[in-house]
C-alpha cells in the first residue's frame, strides 16, 4: 500500500474477526515501531505483544467501560515508555512524543497489512501494570488492539462514534498558519 | 512509496538543495498531517509553515547553536499545540501525543514524496513564539526543516551523529515483551 492511502485510510477499528493474528506480523510491526526517531536515538518506547486470551480479558476490565469492547479482540500491543530515556526540553515530556512517533509507524504498517488497529488510553494505568508486571518507573502510555477488522460494527463502535464524534477533521485554514501565526 | 519503505528510509537530512519546496506539496502534507486521529478527535495540533529566508535565518538564531545549519534550509514547518485541546488520563499530556502522530504523517508523507525533514526540539520556546506571533496558551513542541536533500554532508550533521549516536536500534528483543513484561 502507498504511504498516503495508509495515512488516509487509517482509521479507528473497534470490531474485529476471531482469526488470530500470525505472530510473524506482529514481530514485523513491532520491528516496524522501533525504526521511529527519538530523543538523541534514545528510544524510550517498551512494547507488551498480548495473544492470551485471558489477559486480554483481564486488560478489557482495566479500560473505562465504554472501551470494554476490547475484551474479544485477537491481539493487543501496549506501549510504554521509560521516561528518563527521553528528553524534556522546554518542560515538555518528550517520551509521550517519541513513543508516539514508533507507535504510528505500526499502525501505519498495520494498515497497509490489512490489520486494524484503534488508540486507547482510557485504562486505568495502576491495574495494567499490575496485570502485565509493568515495573514502577515504566508509564503505560498508550494501546491498541490488533486484528483483522469486519464491517459489522459493534454497540461500543456506535457509542464512540457517538462520543468522539466523526472522522471529520477541521480544515486546515483553521489549524494551519503561513509564514506567521 | 510503499508505507514500510517510508518508515525504513525515513532519516533525519540536514543538508538541503537552495530549491524551494513547491507551496502546494507543503500544502499536501499538512494535508496528511491532519488526517491524524487524536484524542476524542480535537486535533489539538496547529502549524505554522515558513518559506521566508529572513524568518528562516531568525528562527535558526532560536536554536541550540548545533542546530544553526536550518539558517539556510528552503522551508520549515514549526508544530505547535493547543493543550486544553486533548486529554490527560492518567495525568499524562496527550496534546504531546496527538501532535506527534500528525507530525509523523507529515514526516512519513514529506519522505515518500523526495523530501527531506529532521525533527528538531532544542530551541528556546519563548523566542520561537515571539518571532512567529504564537499565543501564551499555545504550546511549540517540534519543528522540521522540508526541502530536497543533498548526499553532501555538514558540519552540523557530522557533529549531530557523533552526539545522538547513529541510526542504529536496540534488538526488538530488549524492547518487546510477550504477553506480559
Amino acid at each position: 500500500m502507498q504511504t498516503l492511502e495508509a495515512i488516509n485510510s487509517r482509521k479507528s477499528i473497534r470490531r474485529y474477526l476471531d482469526t488470530p493474528v500470525e505472530k510473524e506480523k506482529i514481530q514485523e510491526l513491532l520491528e516496524a515501531a522501533i525504526r521511529a526517531p527519538s530523543a538523541m536515538n534514545k528510544q524510550c518506547w517498551r512494547f507488551v505483544a498480548i495473544t492470551d486470551k485471558e489477559t486480554i480479558a483481564n486488560l478489557a476490565k482495566c479500560q473505562v467501560v465504554i472501551n470494554g469492547w476490547i475484551k474479544d479482540v485477537p491481539a493487543v500491543i501496549v506501549v510504554c515508555a521509560d521516561p528518563k530515556d527521553s528528553s524534556d526540553h522546554n518542560g515538555l515530556p518528550y517520551y509521550m512524543w517519541d513513543a508516539a512517533l514508533a507507535m504510528h509507524n505500526l499502525v501505519l504498517a498495520a494498515t497497509d497489512m490489512g490489520l486494524g488497529t484503534c488508540y486507547l488510553a482510557a485504562y486505568k494505568e495502576d491495574k495494567v501494570k499490575e496485570l502485565l508486571g509493568i515495573p514502577d518507573n515504566i508509564r503505560v502510555v498508550c494501546m491498541t488492539p490488533l486484528g483483522y477488522p469486519t464491517e459489522k460494527r459493534s454497540v461500543g463502535e456506535k457509542l464512540m462514534k457517538a462520543v468522539a464524534g466523526s472522522s471529520k477533521r477541521k480544515p486546515l485554514e483553521e489549524v494551519a498558519h503561513w509564514e506567521r501565526w
